[in-house]
């Protein structure tokens, strides 16, 4: 393992993870953070991570042999484009935590060549913010690897490496292999707790009081900041927009056999969506409701 | 409190986690369970409760001065019937746990006068059976109450009483607006959590190894018993079915702004969501996912 100073581009829950997790697993390595504002060198302090401190873009980039972005993924191209500039160390590896893969890979990839892939590790939270961090986020989670054609066998070997020591199970998917998958597991399940959220709670706010933990964890990530899931699904709007469209198909089918009383039907759709539900592997990363 | 003889009947995860709350809340109140089948005389004695056991709902009731009929509620009239046909004690109170309220009163006042009031305590799990249950599953949660015009204000107090010493936070509404709120908060959120699995999963169950907590949380309960629920739907079909035309509509709004890369609209449509969902109390009972 090649890594020595690691430099992470945005401290919020991923980033603000990744440290407190390093700091555990790979404490031979340095830390550094860059962030647009000064004020965040000092939520990093009040975490416990030692990291040097950047709001310059080039010099955290600079000297760092895995460079990490954890910024949304709008910020990206942006950022990639100056870290280009700088003279990087000759094995450099540049990876981010985007939860949107085609369209960060066909950005970057003519920016920063053979030494940037693609990592998406599922694991978050509804909450954000370096407050909200935590050292074993990336226990247990999956993490998508999206190589290219382009990548080279050795940083792919490197990020496999590195993720691997974060705790993380592997998969590899080509950019738009992944982004169909996350949209089917993850942008779309976003999208209906919000669905749940407004039709259940629009027309008469007070029925909250009723809730119990069914209506909690169905709609738990509706919580989530509505700025990051725009830019989530405007980066993944081709593959979210079928699933729509599915899951609309597949409540129609529902509500017709509700509608109708065809509940031997009806049973058998639950028992579908049972099965399916079952195949759920039981050690994902525990979420804090 | 005049509670003395506590009769539960059917021993599956309310009934037994009744058991459990109950002994460790009023340890002086003496249990009884009535199960369909012999056999589960020993998984209720291996949950380490202490109960007569009967087979025979007449000799259940006879002397008790609290019936809770904890079973699916398609059983609940015929319970209620053979209930009836005892001389029961002269201020026995009769309550059920069931997941809706107006089939159920409607049904069982008849049958039972006014010694009956439903209960509905906002407590669970996808898991079922006894083997599921546990002493805290009703601390902190909503207990639904539905009085009618027939109740008698003695048994309402007791009731209340008895509900509160299991630790949760009393709400009444009549079976009717009962229904209607338990359809936003509980029925439709199950089933859009078995449309979210079915949409994402159906037509790429491979896409499950890439799943993490948002999904597990989101379909949670999509795990749950189909032929319980199928029950349910059937026991609170209008205002089932009317939520899920409401959540149609608001899937097309959604969809449309998605895929129409309004992204502007989107945002909006998150944050209403978002600011409904953190009106959802942080103590409620645990889930265990």
């Amino acid at each position: 393992m090649s890594e020595r100073l690691l430099s992470i581009y945005g401290p919020g829950l991923l980033g603000g993870s990744l440290a407190l997790a390093l700091q555990d697993r790979m404490p031979e390595v340095k830390l550094r953070f860059w962030a647009r504002r000064e004020q965040a060198r000092e939520s990093i302090k009040a975490r416990g991570i030692e990291a040097e401190f950047f709001t310059d873009p080039m010099a955290a980039a600079a000297g760092a042999s895995l460079i990490i972005l954890c910024t949304p993924v709008e910020t990206m191209p942006d950022l990639a484009r100056q870290i280009a500039q700088v003279t990087l160390e000759a094995d450099c590896l540049v990876t981010d935590v985007g939860s949107v893969k085609a369209s960060v890979v066909n950005r970057l990839t003519p920016i920063l060549g053979s030494r940037f892939v693609g990592s998406h590790p599922m694991a978050g939270s509804e909450k954000t913010g370096i407050q909200a961090a935590r050292a074993d986020l990336f226990q247990n989670a999956a993490c998508l690897l999206t190589p290219t054609a382009q990548t080279q066998a050795s940083y792919l070997q490197r990020l496999r490496d590195f993720w691997t020591t974060l705790g993380c199970r592997l998969l590899e998917f080509s950019p738009e292999e992944h982004d169909e998958k996350v949209a089917r597991i993850s942008h779309l399940p976003h999208m209906m707790a919000t669905v749940t959220t407004l039709a259940a709670l629009r027309s008469d706010p007070s029925a909250v009081a009723c809730v119990a933990g069914g209506f909690r964890d169905t709609t738990r990530v509706a919580a989530g900041d509505p700025s990051l899931w725009t830019g989530i699904a405007a980066g993944n709007r081709a593959a979210l927009t079928t699933l729509l469209h599915e899951a609309s198909r597949t409540l129609a089918e529902l509500t017709h056999l509700v509608e109708t009383g065809d509940d031997e039907g009806l049973q058998r759709f639950l028992t579908e969506a049972k099965a399916l539900r079952d195949t759920v592997p039981l050690s994902l990363p525990r979420s804090r409701a």
